[in-house]
């Protein structure tokens, strides 16, 4: 089958043509695949920046956030079969450690990451595990939800696990409309009434916030800081979520929030640095969020089949990758870009 | 009445005949003090550390610890009566705001703080509200669990809020065994089956916290991280609670947490500095605690009364208010100095 | 002033020239009425129902659903001014219990409920107290908020408890779409994803239903178990709301239940009678739910503002209380009859 | 090997030689026992009182709450080795239901019980899954924990979810001091600092219950509600946790219960037959209570091996599986009889 690979550090990736995989485990789930994301990681891929952390042996196939068609099942797989429509959960866990017997799977002592560290989906076919894979509703096509498998997934993780503390009259802040950012609002519109204040550098990005469902849209020119506490009645808001984690943001987000309120940090780059005075005095909370579980993703496939969340996608065909990846590179991608094979 | 006043800042206190602090309003409660705690931060006032964020005019009585019997209440009060031997709540609420409302009083949008900004307890009375008192147990002395208002109510609420995601088999890490930190390993010992580790730089407190509870105890001598890590199976522990905040406490303190991790800031003076791919990679949390709500000292003295929660304390005539803050200045102090006037 | 009055069971209210209610303790506050909203639970006090469990000595002004402009306030008085306007929740709470200090003041242990044991709300005014009201948004009239002062309240008290158990791809069964139920449907809609199974006798209440959010309309006809068993692929749903609570409610409720599902009782008349067996291997709850507390209407008053929460009315002027009960007691009044003095 | 199995109700057992149990599946575990637990369930099993329910074709093996060592592993286990100690929870979990992926493997979709629906314990070898099989601390002997894997569990499951709301100053009622009652009391000894209050019929029961950390027994004469309702002030206790179910008990628990109570259902026989009005004006709960997860095992073998529960047991040879019956059918057993091969 033809699989897009990674060959070497600072190098660009490679058409192949590899072996379908097989089934070989009780458990394992051959997936054909219908879309395959592209992300920003696998930019950092290619620059080597996993090369250490991933320890993965090159060539390897890269990709993970992937959806398509059950193409095979092992011996003990239930939950799905034969030409069923999936969206893959990014990791392959264990289901015997305790993290993944507590539903929090992806704390699992022993999981594989496809596309990081074994086998990924740019490809026609994808081997991954039954504890991995969730039947899409009718209504939802592979090509469109791919990019929720991770991305769309970590998203949803972090806003549903701050609406659960939100309550109506609260403010949520979200910093950071863009791919993630705007799974972020739609979700916590489905599963919240707080006002949603969303901020972001880029106006388009602003009024993209304000037309599915932000209920103040600021562009972070300098004053933001000053809008958002006037907006939250001078008291900041319960609840910010950062998508950025760089440049700033999370000066700027901590300055937004309310007394006993929550940070949760999503996106990365910069230090959160703040005095522990300040941290007791306000009584605030810094919450980290990774990728959700496979709970989390069964989740956001629901509000996807409700329409409750949607992703905006640009297709290319497989063999085009190096395309996508220069549009993505060259921030030319509305939305996420997305292989089909 | 005699009442030991700051007179200026990097001056001493001064003991003063002032009038007898009298009921106004429907919801005073005058408290004869049977003990008041001398705390750092009364050392912190009287070098001004406060003097901007109080904005508390001068000559004023000092004071935040307190306990002792109802004198006189107003007209709305039913919940104590004259003669009740009460602890008193550090702060003063409005009972009407958001905060309030929800239980949540330590937010009060409108509180007072007695020995702070407005009149405290080194005195032979005290103004206070009905919704600051909470009546003892016959079995507990107002000099002997005055300490527990503040210090020992702080290190409860923040032992309480960690004990609620602690299970059996969870290992809860006590970074220092003073004054709060003795307080906070014997909470949780009284609500959790924890596996409590506790740190501490001083010998002598790493025995005292062992023979109070702690499982394990750790001398911070620079091998402590790497203990600690050897004592949680190489992954950290599920919680740390921080009682220390400075001196490289909290990058120590992030050292030993496990992935999806709580860190519980209580003690100050450092930064938390952290990058945020470190905090989203680990899923870590951190969580800022201030002093316990009202219902936090009706539970804290509910442990005083079964003997559950003890602190060690040096009794002082209120005259002897020098030789009190001399003490504690020189770590001449073994648990807590309380003036009884 | 005017006030309608019982002056004796089993009689007609009666109108009567009462002294304007006058400020007296602090935390007082009259209120001008500008709706009391009439209740069955009105025609059970006239009955004699409530005689005995209030306690009330007859004459005394009825009406327990209020809202109306602050008239009179208190000097402790903060939380509102003269003139605003606001909704009146229904118990005076006395704000130092250990329930009010948790911010459960529903359970307060020393609680008056004007209208039912203390002049009440068919009147030109109403004395209450700091703790019981709540400012209106300017978008909100007095006359078309009252009836969610009790009714509703109870309704948004059920549905967000419920809400905060409900995850995205869940089912929740609404019995019952009347008064209650059809804010209930409301609330559950502006706080969750979950899909909304609405079951009533009435056809023309389930259309209503789903012209508010309704995914699925079920009329009572004999057929309604099976159905809803149905639309649950077999299992039943995770949460029933059950608004109706007499007339087989109950044990149609119960066999609509998922395993480790909560039945949430509102509606009363008939005992819940399930073995404990069943109770146990479905490892089944049934949760009780009275009135919301202050909190609850604080939120309650945000959707209202945000549209999210509507309500029916038709008014009447305070003289015609005799129509307006008439018309209730006949199934004439479509949504809630409001008295507007 | 040995294995004692049912060959027709309302007959005896019988001691049959059948093939060891071999691992055929992946994850499949065959444990050597080292102890089962005679169960009054397996005395209900022979009295056919399961036959309909599990549908089990006869003659098969008897025994769910089996422990011993880890015999033989499939090819995919990762948890367990050969030799492990071991106890086994009763259920075998698919691992892949939505039950299962939220931690709740309790409500698995496609759940085995061995010793009810397949072969079970009461035999030299116990054929498992490494979804069921929890280490054993060194300190811990199969024999001595065996009834720990149903009873007990069931008891540390309603505990444990009960202690999550009990703070201290709470009080909790155990109604029913017997097997399941003197684990549940340890239980929450360890978890909570609530004040425990527990009901039986038998004196020596209430005694044992005293030692091992009651802090009030009743006996229940007639004026047991009363007693209770005495040593709560006259409200009632937060909690209740009926071990009983039967004979009335669960009218005196709803006697006890304080307004917002928790009523926790674990034992059975009678119906829960409280009307709604009562439910909902005192708005209490009703909570159902199975057997305990497999992470609830696990935290159950922690406190078993810190020796915060302990269990009374009597041995016999497996052979002697009659006397064990007889026993316990007479009432002579003092806590739980373990069979050992």
């Amino acid at each position: 089958m033809k699989a897009v690979q990674v060959v070497g550090y600072d190098q660009q990736l490679r058409l192949a043509d590899v072996p379908v995989p097989e089934v070989a485990g009780p458990y394992d789930v051959v997936v054909r695949i219908g879309g395959a994301g592209v992300c920003r990681t696998d930019i950092h891929i290619l620059e080597g920046q996993w090369a250490e952390k991933s320890g993965v042996a090159l060539p390897y196939t890269i990709g993970h956030e992937n959806a398509g068609w059950v193409h095979a099942v092992g011996s003990a797989v239930t939950n799905v079969a034969e030409g069923d429509k999936v969206i893959v959960h990014p990791l392959i866990t264990c289901g015997l450690c305790r993290a993944c017997r507590a539903g929090d799977d992806v704390h699992c002592a022993a999981s594989q990451f496809p596309g990081i560290d074994t086998a990924g989906g740019y490809a026609e076919y994808l081997k991954t595990s039954a504890r991995s894979v969730v039947k899409l509703d009718d209504s939802l096509e592979p090509a469109d939800v791919a990019a929720l498998a991770d991305a769309g997934l970590t998203a949803y993780h972090a806003a549903a696990k701050a609406a659960r503390r939100l309550r109506p009259g609260d403010r949520c802040v979200v910093i950071g409309a863009g791919g993630l950012g705007h799974i972020g609002i739609q979700v916590l519109k489905a599963l919240t009434a707080a006002e949603l204040i969303v901020v972001d550098r880029n106006e388009d990005a602003v009024k993209l916030a304000e037309s599915i469902g932000a209920d103040h849209g600021v562009v972070a020119d300098g004053g933001h800081v000053a809008a958002v506490r006037d907006l939250t009645g001078g008291e900041g808001a319960e609840t910010v979520l950062d998508f950025v984690g760089e440049g700033g943001a999370t000066r700027d987000g901590v300055a937004m929030l309310r007394r006993a309120g929550d940070y949760h940090v999503v996106g990365y780059g910069e230090n959160i640095d703040v005095p522990t005075i300040d941290i007791i005095s306000a009584e605030i909370n810094f919450i980290g969020n990774l990728v959700g579980s496979y709970t989390d993703l069964c989740e956001l496939m629901v509000l996807a089949a409700q329409d409750r969340v949607r992703l905006h996608t640009a297709t290319y065909p497989l063999e085009s990758f190096q395309d996508a990846l220069d549009d993505l590179a060259a921030g030319r991608v509305r939305g996420r870009a997305i292989l089909v094979p």
